[in-house]
């Protein structure tokens, strides 16, 4: 079994929870991969920079100078901080890039009304799963920040999710693929005001029930629409799960 | 033969040089390693983020903040920045920082009259040739930036020279090396103010002859102790040479 983690910004952001997820992560002896997102410091460097942010319709235009702060800080300091405390907990991690011994391809977000700059999307077959594979035979866990490259000189600010996604998608290739959402919820409530209304599994038929009756919460649908894909694309099993549950059953499956 | 190459700030500052010295390293065949310095840059950064310097006789000390800023341009900016050229122009480049896959292990750099704060210098045998031997099998050409780590958790802004001169020992284990310190001269000139008095090859003898008859530069001489002793620990032969004329003779061969 391949596990593979995908944590963003509601961890990233807090030092202590962070090394506590990846005590739990250490501790854990499949093979494994674990993907980052960015946080709320790109924000802050951005600021610290004075460099004003390009907004259309509310959401920032990566510019040229926002991609170097971004890649500073997620394929630099994010990933090597992650990368050197996993080392200290007895991890053989080995962080990347999707420039990295062409990883992860992708081409600029392609758009005919706004220009969202250097953001990129994974091409199709653009995840380097054979090399991933020869990795983690080598006893490597590979810690992907998500910055990716269009292999012609390129760098692209890339969403953490979608390469989650892409990877365990090609992993299923040659494993048998468990991908883990972390987040800030004990997984999906059927009362989002309580939590002890977690629903421990979802399938597509409770999910279609789940969404008639409306108890799904709107943020939750992309989640869910993209887990149920992934796994019509070979992964064996997605769960939502909170950081620090990794290792328990609380959680929710999604198969 | 594995060749091995160290860039410093000379080149780096460039992008059209340095461009170009990775299209010639890119068209040479043979297993190759890149190890880069850092530049200028991130004296820039410091100033842009208002972090004063905090000196000790002429010396920078690296405090977190400065460390934070090296980290994120050299493991970051700069690495992504070179892999994802080397990429465009076919060299199948890999970003490593000494914390990925325990790379590069080091120590603070200990001190009774000066703390430096977070430099580390690299430890007896904390070069892992075994991992790098078989990323090359994989067809990988290595590039190092000059972070390390010390297998606790910590991060270190290590010495870019150093890197190279302990990866290429390490490396001797299991090849022929031959390192090139790429500089601003074509190499060591006998008199240097004529750019056509390069001498071509210098071995233990001349080289105390040259030192006896104070015809060698003064800051030429800690980087031609530094090639003897790299020598003597099994490197075949180290190279001072001018980053434009890696695929030609021009060049100080130490041997």
């Amino acid at each position: 079994m391949l596990k593979i983690y995908k944590i963003g910004g509601g961890i990233i952001d807090h030092t202590e929870e962070l090394h506590q997820f990846l005590d739990r992560l250490a501790s854990d002896n499949n093979q494994k991969i674990l993907i980052h997102g960015g946080g709320r410091g790109a924000n802050r460097l951005l600021q610290q920079l004075s460099i004003a942010p390009k907004m259309i319709e509310g959401r920032r235009i990566t510019d040229q100078a926002t991609l170097d702060v971004v890649t500073g800080l997620y394929a630099g300091n994010l990933n090597k901080q992650i990368v050197a405390y996993l080392q200290k907990v007895g991890a053989n991690a080995m962080g990347l890039s999707g420039a990295d011994a062409n990883m992860i391809q992708a081409k600029r977000r392609a758009s005919q009304q706004i220009d969202w700059g250097f953001v990129g999307d994974v091409v199709e077959n653009g995840v380097n799963h054979s090399l991933i594979k020869s990795f983690l035979e080598l006893g490597l866990m590979p810690v992907f920040c998500a910055i990716t490259h269009d292999k012609n000189g390129q760098l692209f600010n890339t969403n953490a999710d979608t390469i989650a996604s892409q990877i365990a998608i090609a992993m299923s290739k040659h494993y048998e693929v468990e991908l883990n959402f972390c987040f800030d919820k004990i997984g999906v409530l059927a009362d989002i005001h309580d939590e002890n209304s977690l629903i421990p599994k979802i399938d597509r038929n409770l999910y279609a029930q789940l969404k008639a009756e409306q108890k799904i919460f709107e943020g939750m649908i992309p989640k869910l629409d993209n887990a149920f894909s992934v796994i019509e694309q070979g992964v064996k099993q997605v769960n939502l799960v909170h950081a620090q549950n990794i290792n328990s059953d609380i959680k929710t499956v999604i198969c």
